[in-house]
């Protein structure tokens, strides 16, 4: 079974770069949130601001992210970030992204989520949640 | 009577610049941002996240804002911000920010807020009110 | 004559928004750059990063910039950005930016830049250079 | 030898925070990266603008980077931000960051990076360079 891919392309903005020329190192975390929404959107069928609302939880906060940095992307170049859930467990996931530039691998991104919902015997409390196995199955392809 | 004006200093940090070499002009709205906090901080005494329960408000969004760039911050640049609320009217004010490098004005910009709550009739509704006479004295020196 | 008006698509992110649900307001003043050098592109017919280098300027630096809101834009938002320079001047210019949300006006923009040159006698120097009439005129729809 | 240690010390922001009203996970990184240059600044005595110039070298591109979210920061919240060299190599190093409010340790972050110059060769290419051994004393606490 192959896992879901979801593509999005934008162009490298003046503002998102830095006096070296070439994008500001956080920007390329905040383009992962981007892919990160935008693949479950596509996988899911469901717009990004209705996730919670849908599935009954908080939101899918992050606890982990990292990023290699590559080859340097600029002003003016065309992004192209692909974003995959590379393994889920019970309460939480791991999303990958790779960000190129002219076909060539320019940043690669891992980002832990958790799925994250209110406590049923005391709302206060934010907790880990099982990941409903139909949500998980919408990022596999058959 | 003298105006309250807070003044808050930073440095220009690298991921502020652009390609130039200087402030990204939209960093300079976010400056304003942290300028208008600051100053309802000092001036009502009151930590800025707790400004909208102390009131009864929702917040103080932003209606319209403007800036004049006469000349440019550079990286590593230490910053005076200087802000004022210039004008206050029965539900909306105006706050001057006058952004300093080594001494020379480098940035003028405006805001113009709206002091919002809920409607007592009608909580979804959310509208001007009355500022305060308490909160509009604060921001006087005499 | 009727100007020549660019339009660009993008959705509201959830990096874009503050806490109050909404894109933050310095964010708009970032989306207004990307839609001056994406008009500028698409006028022009000229890749934004080789503006310069294509008319001997060093840039269109910001001079003043405005933006009054009228309505919020929402994570997930689709929103539409539509850009035309409203008026030439010999060696400046001003452009305006309609931000719409659901087809409602969502944020003015304005924009004041200057075709900015390094003087031939003393390249130190950086100053304001007379706009070519066939940059003008390419801003224009016959 | 104990690792020099630089605090530095800032408030969270309105337009730092997303609609969880939690700092948005790619500000950590801007936030590593002051830190990273407040470090230098302090251990070399030398303003960052200038270390390029002052070591002969272009710059210190970051080619790693990760962090690890453990407790959300909040508008308002006063952040202590505690950033050191972790480790030295011939030509790269590692930083690591904690970000700690009301004593807390929210997020660990860590950058890798390059010390990188201009080949003596080839100018047009940029290549990591032996740090010298002076610069790597200046994080030793004797």
């Amino acid at each position: 079974m192959a896992k879901f891919i979801n593509r999005k392309e934008f162009p490298v903005e003046w503002g998102h770069c830095d006096p070296a020329g070439i994008v500001f190192n956080a920007r390329f975390f905040e383009f992962f949130d981007w892919g990160t929404w935008a693949l479950f959107e596509a996988a899911l069928g469901v717009r990004a601001p209705d996730l919670a609302a849908t599935f009954g939880i908080l939101g899918i906060p992050l606890v982990d992210a990292g990023a290699r940095f590559l080859a340097p992307a600029r002003f003016g170049d065309a992004v192209e970030l692909a974003s995959q859930v590379s393994a889920f467990r019970r309460s939480s996931f791991d999303v990958e992204h790779q960000l190129r530039v002219r076909g060539e691998l320019a940043v690669e991104g891992r980002e832990t989520r958790v799925w994250a919902a209110r406590d049923a015997a005391d709302p206060s409390v934010i907790r880990p949640q099982a990941i409903p196995e139909a949500v998980v199955a919408r990022f596999q392809i058959r």
